[in-house]
């Protein structure tokens, strides 16, 4: 037998007395793979059982499967079932692979490869609580419309037509990249509505508008380049930005939205990329900016060159009040004056956000990019919601459909001020925003407290919100003052049920926190005495 | 009339003498903005008609026109239908803004804004061809299944059943973000059935499988960092990486797949972030990586540490010879070893594309990272095709529909192969692959002909392709030589038509090729009888 030969020379050596069974194994894998590589073992030639071999060797038979193993994993032997183990055929193709012994160990440390773009994401990774949740609890958490405003009904009437008519191969090809053509002229015939004009080369579908922002934040930031955002502003941005190492810099709010010194100040200071804002009720203030800050915004972006990305994730719920104007439109007064605006929208905050729809306007030069970035991330929206979104359009559901929700969501935004009023009555440090659209309200609580610390009390209560250190740029403790209550998703008796667990639970919280103080000041007095 | 006062100043200075009404303009927004700041006008004041104040400062209407519309964008004037124009209530909130003299044209030099990333799609955004289409057409182009076998029947009942039965409000609702618990369990089950092991932290779905390429370039690819990829190779991953930046390091394929030789130099050379292949039915070339390659592949992924992105793209179409094991499944015969792998499939290509469903599987620290940044990306994926899938996995009926198209697509393999046969039997230098299973043929044009020349004979035939330098890294000559043919989208008849007609395009191409170097020849014939 060859393999006799081939392994006398290990024998020869002391197998069993080399330093140790590690050593003996990847002598075994380098003497048959010299073996082999010269030409001694040709494919085909079997090789000794497990038990032969080591019995040739005297050394343990676990030494020898193992050095099997790697053989296999080589490619240079295979075991045939009832016949035993021969060299492979494959060992002639192997290449180069049959001169590579495996590290023992194959543990690869990943976090060592990891990009800047990963470790920018470190930054936000660990903010997310983890809320309770379950059929007894309130949720103001999250920013989701209500179940029960669902379109089930009008949805499953289209899709029966679209696949009952034969009209359903398009709710399974790709899609156009920028989106379908009715959809795109449906979605454009709903702007005008708003005052928004667009032009068919200005407007890109998306797979809901987070994209968009993932979109425009590929095409413009470099590592170290400076974004100006409303501050607090939307989480899912700020790690977007972070994530790609923008720098952020905030821009406080009042009443009528984003400060103009800030934003002219930074604008002079820092030359950003770009200002993302959201004009209407804003996330997660639920604050609409007034129309001289929108105009006052806008001359600033062209004063400074500066584009500015609009984010009218909630535009189409408007509860009081007429809708103001987009920065678009007013852009729009100066001709081409539109060009420094990127406007986004979705369908997720009005309709549903499980359809993962929205859309992008801006200048064509911008979609051109934004559109083949577009192809890069994902290839194409999902075309089954295309399709039946169109339909949902085109026969005038949307509009019903809003004027449903904006009555139902505007009568439960009175329900959570008139419950905030009456329930935080005896709280005169808590305030709150009043919206006039959106989801969001911004509730302020006393000073020197933590949303963290009163979110176990409130999970206690079984109510839960989002805690609002989550929207600002650093995580300062000035930040913990806050919590974001969305209105939209509970119906008027569970909101005043959960703004009465809510207000219950500061209450308690706060008499904890006195408590505290009172030992901790007893503690104190003590501790006074004893120096003294 | 106070506005009177106010604009003496300008007329004492000889408005209508200054230098050019350019100045005028700017000089009556400054006057009127400093009038307003310093109190001498106040909200509510009426400014004088274009026409009075033009009379008065004896200037242009059009001038004043000017000064007015950029007062009013500033929010500072603005006027009430039939009543005149007056200072804006707004002027008293619009902040720094008021300061701001606005540039006289607003657009905006996008492009010198771009990003790097926006700067890196350029070199691929070019390459597309616009390929001719329409009902006569036959098309090879394109990677998509063919539209009698998409799932409308089976879609249809399910969409019914989940709505109808009051189940449709997760169809609705954001999905929890690394995907629907019930899906995630589908596709584990069916992964398992292909030999794959996945624990449940190691699984991620996504919005089609490009979102995999693009979360794992997010995550590993720093600008200038060296990526290892099969060439050609999937345009759609050459562009997203591009993109970031990367330097591609091609390496060549044979009838086995990937060249090991050319991995080793290049890994050693380069110490690559990650490896990119497609082991099953390459895109575009259609040749299945044998079993030794893969090993070695691995034991050289292992040997330096270098992790592989496994494109399992349409590992589930597989017409002859048996499936081979993935990437992950060998390397999971060293106990952790299939941490050196993250592997991706999708439902688009044995399914239907428009669903944009697949899924990533990687080391849990590589899939908690990709989780999150995937929700920066696009938040979560379409709940509604989500659903819908779960209940065709969980009732067989993907591999119902699996063994349905592997048969038909295998006939339509074995069309197309007939037909090349048959159709390029007089033009021996013509060859082409022989694919197992997937979409792809990739047929190699005779020396010095452009399949960008082809391509415009073979539109007048009134046939289609992908031309095969998309595939390729660079624009070298010698990558015009190939073309990617899709075999799965027609029927056996369109098939043997479709390739008689590119078969008579090359032909005519060839002899007007063939004329054109005659006529070379004469005219250098000549010039030499010139020159003698």
């Amino acid at each position: 037998m060859i393999w006799r030969e081939v392994f006398n020379e290990l024998l020869e050596q002391g197998a069993s007395n080399a330093s140790g069974s590690m050593y003996v194994y990847a002598r075994i894998v380098e003497i048959l793979k010299t073996a082999i590589e010269d030409g001694r073992m040709k494919v085909g030639d079997r090789l000794p059982t497990n038990r032969e071999l080591a019995a040739f060797l005297k050394v343990d038979r676990s030494t020898v499967a193992r050095a099997y193993l790697e053989l296999a994993q080589l490619g240079l032997i295979a075991s045939q079932v009832g016949r035993g183990t021969f060299v492979s055929a494959l060992a002639a193709n192997a290449g180069p692979a049959s001169n590579i012994l495996p590290l023992p160990s194959g543990e690869l440390n990943w976090p060592n490869r990891f990009s800047r773009y990963a470790e920018g994401l470190s930054s936000s990774i660990n903010k997310l609580p983890q809320l309770a949740s379950g059929d007894d609890y309130i949720s103001f958490a999250g920013g989701i419309p209500s179940q029960d405003s669902y379109p089930s009904d009008d949805f499953q009437k289209i899709v029966l037509d679209l696949l009952g008519g034969g009209r359903g191969a398009s709710m399974f090809d790709y899609s156009p990249f920028a989106g379908e053509p009715d959809l795109r002229q449906a979605v454009t015939a709903h702007l005008a509505l708003r005052g928004i004009a667009v032009r068919d080369q200005e407007l890109l579908i998306l797979s809901g508008s987070q994209q968009g922002i993932d979109l425009v934040a590929n095409l413009l930031i470099n590592p170290g380049d400076h974004v100006l955002v409303e501050e607090p502003t939307y989480f899912w941005a700020i790690s977007n930005f972070k994530a790609r190492q923008a720098q952020l810099v905030g821009c406080a709010l009042d009443d009528e939205g984003i400060n103009l010194a800030a934003v002219e100040a930074h604008l002079i200071r820092y030359q950003p990329k770009f200002i993302y804002v959201m004009p209407n009720s804003q996330n997660p203030t639920g604050i609409t900016m007034s129309l001289a800050r929108r105009r006052g915004l806008l001359a600033l972006a062209r004063k400074y060159q500066t584009p500015i990305l609009e984010d009218d994730f909630s535009g189409d719920l408007v509860y009081s009040g007429e809708p103001l104007p987009s920065l678009r439109t007013l852009a729009a007064e100066v001709a081409g004056g539109e060009n420094i605006v990127i406007y986004q929208g979705t369908f997720s905050k009005a309709l549903c956000p499980g359809i993962r729809l929205g859309w992008l306007v801006g200048p064509q030069e911008v979609i051109d990019r934004l559109s083949f970035a577009k192809r890069t991330s994902d290839l194409a929206t999902n075309s089954m919601v295309q399709v039946i979104l169109t339909e949902f359009l085109q026969k005038g559901l949307y509009q019903e459909h809003l004027n449903r929700v904006n009555r139902t969501y505007g009568q439960r935004r009175d329900a959570i001020l008139a419950a905030l009023a009456k329930e935080f009555k005896a709280l005169p440090e808590v305030s709150w925003t009043v919206p006039t659209g959106g989801l969001f309200i911004w509730l302020t609580l006393p000073k020197g407290t933590s949303n963290r610390d009163l979110l176990e009390f409130a999970v206690a209560e079984k109510v839960v919100f989002s805690p609002g250190d989550l929207c600002f740029l650093e995580s300062e403790s000035s930040s913990l003052n806050y919590l974001r209550l969305c209105f939209i998703q509970n119906a008027e008796p569970q909101i005043a049920e959960g703004i009465k667990r809510l207000a219950q639970a500061l209450t308690k919280y706060l008499a904890h926190l006195a408590e505290d103080r009172l030992a901790n000041s007893h503690r104190q007095r003590r501790n006074e005495h004893v120096l003294i």
